[in-house]
């Protein structure tokens, strides 16, 4: 990869080949003025390259565009004054990362060993010596060689068996579901061990993330994801159990779910060559309320008190009978839930980050619309949900939107001039603000001193970009004629209340769990972040902003989607599965809300980074500064 | 019951109201000429009343039609000179049968214990201090209540489960499937415990019979029958396995029996007032090609050599995936069978007589169109199958008929005279001979020696009802004038051959399987005969001719529809259930054509009774009177 070294600063970051210098800039910490979020239309960002080639079209005035310039070879690259006003911004701390958990771990390994499994037997032909029945034949033959003396049989199987046994002369493999008794699921004229594949799936309330296994070596083949099509019927899981409630309501969220299953697993069958019969498992996470309604489950209890869940532990379920493609023997799987508001996305993250076998006190964090929590080690386990709402998700935030083109994922803005650098997803003019952008934002207003640690705009800034809207106080992130949408777009301290109130009840949710256990935030050794978020939160940002707690940076990592990689282990190995079952059973759930103190925790919470400081002893530190 | 005196031969029999007194007459082994069945119209039955009440149209000549009388009290009868010809009518020996089986063992009684049993529980509603999930809330009191520690779920349960338990405040009836591990099927809120039934059913290849019973007590509600519709399709299994290989033909043979089922399920129900959905069980039995056609399974190879059926046991199905009315709970067991042609009604049978729990040396014989026949007692059993063909139902034989209505089902030949007395079934002008019929009239032409051993007629009587028909000999039985039929009914010597080797396929059967097993056939201590059959079968005409063997006969007895019983004691209990399980295991089947020896005992065997008259020593007896 290129090294581009910016002058004054003299700062030198590594990007790669299809990265602009504008990205390479805000990687580095250092502010260009740009509004268009890399666009290209603005203009702003102007850069003088003084060594090493480059791509891009020059000004005529010279120098380039930041925003669409790449570097071709090492480069050196001088930042013009009237951007980079003050060396304050070089105070900035560059952008630090949670490392990678699977890489810190050498990646989620888990012995081979398919809970569904193919077995090839050459059997004896029928004589008139040995006449006894298909059936009969197999059976003796799959126990033996299971060590087994009970055999549980599919009895669809039966429909086609004389003529699969008769097909290569009595060579057959069998799919087998190794279980207490074995379970026969299928059958196969011939050797077909070689072709036996699984689907990996997390249904998320959002978007639904499927994996094509090769059951035969493990490897990942391909991965393709979609919205959750029930986005139609409720943004959020709640809106969804109301429309459940409708005529039809759930059915339709059942069929929808299916609909996009089944195509996201044609999609990954046909790309990689491979028939949907050849699929035998289709593993699957999600949280409670997806499960219901993947099952067809009356979810209205999840939402009324007591909060019950129709199951948290699901048997297999033959595909077919979900309305699901494969063979007559796929089955499909659900990672066990532990109740309303912590589901089988919980389960099977516990399971991938294996902190549930390791000594070291470990706090899991996933944030989406609802924050999960977990924290324990090999002893205990803990969890709980958060009511945190969607706001880093863009929910509730007037010009928030998700994590699609066009969003403003990173935002700097400049501690002098108040101009913002931007960056938008696929380099378009900006729409809105998504997660990673809004949590930037709020730690840039908050870092400069633009608004005050409850989250009020200093009134005294002369910059036109902090105004009173209609709706109070506001900072124009975007103006209109740079903005796709022919509107500002600008952020309020009423998305700001909204982002404190999810914030503290994240925070408040670790303070309250952990003190649950009898524990406190800094007996935690590490935080493992799970969900999208992890790999591109500004882990000072988060910090800053009272997100998440103030631990040596070292100690966080990110997993990734983690409900994604549980339900492969489970495809992978039954043992995973069965450490799901023990995770789940293991893992004890804390109603927050029940918790004597937890409304104090949340109140004091209510403050940027935290009403108290000593909680946050770096941030303290930058904050004297 | 009337009793009827009948002189000069001054016998005494009683009857029903209903019954008329030529039947009586019958019964009590005298001849009358009779030549319209009993329907009325051929005049030939004159009688005349001595004492008594009687109901019946007099004659204008004096006297009455003998097949249109009725005792009104006890009476005394005299049959006149011209018709009671010689006091040699009187040598016939009066109608044996064997005696009920299930009356001597005081009924096939088992242990109420079913295998689907209901559970009644009232669990603990959920609240925030315990909010478990709806089906752990129910599996935990289960598990406790059954003292297992795992539990199957069928996972549309889950469905209504929520609903079902909240509609009496969490009382609610499970049902389980007694197995290891037991298995939730279905959920009733509050106590159903007191509605629980269950269907037993024989599938035969011609007639299916089913049984509404009641679970919580092992009544007998009610029972019903009908043709199976596959008849049309094929009369025999040979024929029916034909008609499966054409397109959509086993589909037909599939839908056509399970539309049967319905049918018979829906009218018991209907009559007794229970709800389709209050079934837990059909229990069938059924030969191992009706079982076939039952799963919609490959009934192909059945008769291909190896005759390998796809299988002989058969797990627990859902009656609702082979589209059976029901519950979603309501599960489908079908009898295991032993090999191709001796199937779950054989099982069923073995297990409905004991005999495999007991010390006697014991041969069940079940004469149909393929006759099946199992030797043994509780320290063994073997079995076999005679491809005996249809003629004891009526199959083959020129005029023969199934038995019903118009069907002559009882002969007598006068000595002298050689006119016929015969009864036909409903009094009707008659349309042809059932199996009972043509044992007595082949009984009676051998006895009467109007034919010889090896089935031929004697060619020097002077009757004009022996004579030479286009396809050789044959005794007129009805001249078309008194037919239903408008054409002679007759009796060929073809008809007799075919006969001769249906029943020697039988006795050389018997003797092939003892044989098979060391013994022969003087060692029997018991005949169990099953099917329609045995409450009619003169015993005496069928030892006569050959078709049973010559033993004691109180050591006779008849079960009746023995596959019937069996699949109703599987329903009534667990304990039975096993038993069928193990008595399949512990039948050794023997391939008849396979056994060296058999070829010359079927050869000895065509004759009347038997080449060898010392097998047959009471017959021996009689011919030398």
């Amino acid at each position: 990869m290129p090294k581009v070294t910016f002058l004054p600063a003299n700062v030198t970051v590594e990007i790669p080949e299809d990265e602009t210098i504008i990205r390479a800039a805000m990687k580095a910490g250092l502010h260009i003025n740009a509004s268009c979020g890399g666009a290209g239309v603005c203009g702003k960002c102007r850069v003088f390259v003084e060594g090493g080639e480059v791509e891009g079209e020059p000004l005529p005035e010279g120098g380039y565009k930041a925003c669409t310039l790449y570097p071709r070879s090492d480069v050196i690259v001088r930042i013009p004054v009237e951007s980079e006003v003050d060396r304050r911004a070089l105070l900035r701390p560059a952008k630090k990362v949670a490392s990678a958990w699977l890489e810190a771990r050498k990646a989620a390994q888990v012995s081979l060993d398919p809970a569904i499994k193919k077995l090839y037997l050459e059997l004896e032909p029928p004589s008139l010596e040995n006449n006894m029945p298909d059936l009969a034949r197999l059976e003796t033959a799959l126990l033996q060689k299971l060590g087994e003396n009970k055999l549980e049989v599919n009895w669809r199987v039966l429909h086609d068996l004389p003529y699969k046994l008769r097909e290569k002369d009595f060579a057959v493999t069998s799919v087998v579901l190794e279980e207490k008794p074995p379970k026969l699921l299928g059958i196969e004229a011939g050797n077909t061990k070689k072709r036996h594949f699984a689907l990996a799936v997390d249904v998320g309330t959002t978007t639904i993330c499927a994996q094509l296994i090769d059951l035969t070596n493990g490897e990942v083949l391909g991965e393709t994801s979609d919205y959750n099509p029930q986005i139609s019927y409720g943004e959020d899981v709640i809106s969804r159990i109301e429309f459940a409630r409708k005529k039809d309501g759930l059915k339709i969220l059942h069929e929808k779910v299916i609909e996009c299953l089944a195509k996201l697993a044609k999609e990954l069958c046909e790309k990689h060559k491979v028939e949907l019969e050849e699929i035998s498992h289709y593993s699957i996470a999600g949280n409670t309320v997806m499960s219901h309604f993947l099952l067809f489950l009356e979810p209205r209890f999840l939402r009324e008190s007591p909060y019950v869940p129709v199951a948290s532990r699901f048997p297999f379920i033959p595909a077919k009978e979900l309305g699901l493609p494969g063979g007559k023997h796929t089955l499909l799987s659900l990672a066990p839930c532990v109740a309303s508001y912590v589901g089988g996305d919980i389960t099977a993250g516990v399971v991938a980050t294996g902190m549930a076998k390791e000594a070291p006190l470990t706090l899991f964090i996933d944030i989406g619309t609802n924050g999960e929590i977990v924290v324990g080690n090999q002893d205990f386990l803990a969890c709980a949900a958060c009511s945190a709402g969607p706001a880093f998700e863009g929910g509730g935030i007037k010009y928030g939107m998700r994590a699609t083109t066009g969003a403003i994922e990173a935002v700097h803005i400049d501690p002098v001039t108040l101009e913002p650098m931007i960056l938008t997803i696929g380099n378009k003019k900006p729409k809105g603000i998504c997660g990673s952008g809004i949590i930037s934002l709020l730690a840039n207003l908050f870092i400069e001193g633009i608004i005050d640690q409850s989250g009020k705009f200093r009134r005294d800034l002369e910059s036109p970009r902090i105004r009173q809207g209609r709706e109070g106080w506001e900072y124009v992130l975007v103006w209109k004629e740079e903005s796709a949408i022919g509107e500002d777009i600008v952020f309020t301290e009423a998305d700001i209340d909204n982002l404190i109130r999810a914030k503290g009840a994240m925070f408040s949710g670790y303070q309250t769990l952990l003190e649950s256990v009898g524990l406190d935030i800094t007996m935690v050794e590490r935080v493992i972040l799970a969900g999208n978020f992890g790999s591109f939160l500004d882990l000072e940002q988060a910090i800053i902003i009272g997100l998440l707690p103030d631990l040596p940076r070292e100690n966080f990592y990110f997993v990734g989607n983690s409900s994604l990689i549980g339900a492969r282990m489970a495809a992978l190995s039954k043992e995973a599965l069965k450490e799901m079952e023990r995770v789940a059973q293991m893992m004890t759930h804390f109603e927050l809300s029940a918790h004597p103190g937890y409304m104090d925790y949340y109140v004091s919470a209510l403050f940027l980074p935290h009403t108290n400081l000593d909680l946050f002893p770096t941030v303290k530190e930058l904050l004297q500064k």
